[in-house]
């Protein structure tokens, strides 16, 4: 089975020039959606990770999914204003804006290994930004999880010490 | 064990009066997370079920956290402008405010039995309007999945004639 040709493309969306890869498709089908699973599973031992931390809002589906196949917990990394209680935030630019992600103070226990999940590598802002708010509150990032990589957007090269895997490169 | 001990509450967040209940520390403990697919497996039957619809954002944890238990699909039903290609809109009240999702036309093949999961259950607004957007791009409602239910706002009315279930109801 090969996901690429699950992703769909959306020619100037949200913008004009934009290319956009939706990963719909891959998430109607109970076999992709396990093949995904499948191949991190491959990528990331059981053993360095403790929880899976998903950014708002289609990186919550991919951490959600490996949680559920680690048996591991999960956490929000959301957009401002949205978590309550004490919060870590950061700022960071997108493809398309610039924009503010937050943590919960408390939503790390100092030392748990994490693997930070994304739907998509653009840019690498956000995923940057959600690196510095897991470390900031005591994590330790165990890696970088992504469905889709825009490899010529170059955003690997923000978080390049860490271990990086998408499973879709354009 | 028991969710609703893992549920802490915020006074006055988002707004003053209000009051927030928090869904994160259940998500990081890997055995209330399978707690909650269990409680669901009880509820609806595999054979009820062709795909998870989650409402965006903190239903995608549920709908995917679903679709991993049941390995069945997921569909998203996101905000205004997020989706790309032909979607169906549906406007909707929110405890807070006034707002729109949609979903993607293509999203559900007629006559699939979709559950529509969502963090909390408030007015039921959203989840109305979810089931709207359902039917209309051809699904079947199989029901709604609740981890949280606010009783006292009455949302249950708006969808009572579907099978509902919410695991901690306040």
């Amino acid at each position: 089975m090969n996901l690429q040709e699950k992703i769909t493309d959306y020619k100037n969306f949200p913008k004009k020039g934009i290319i956009f890869r939706d990963f719909g498709p891959v998430l109607r089908d109970p076999s992709t959606l396990s093949l995904i699973a499948d191949e991190f599973e491959r990528y990331f031992h059981p053993k360095d990770v403790d929880v899976f931390a998903g950014i708002e809002s289609r990186g919550f589906v991919l951490a959600t999914l490996l949680s559920a196949r680690y048996d591991k917990g999960m956490i929000l990394i959301r957009k401002a204003d949205k978590l309550p209680g004490k919060t870590i935030k950061a700022t960071y630019k997108t493809e398309y804006s610039q924009d503010v992600i937050e943590i919960q103070k408390d939503a790390i226990k100092k030392g748990q290994r994490v693997v930070i999940c994304d739907d998509l590598l653009a840019t690498g802002g956000t995923a940057k930004a959600a690196g510095k708010l897991v470390e900031k509150a005591g994590g330790i990032i165990s890696g970088f999880a992504f469905i889709i990589e825009l490899t010529e957007l170059g955003g690997i090269k923000g978080i390049s010490k860490y271990n990086c895997k998408s499973l879709v490169k354009y």
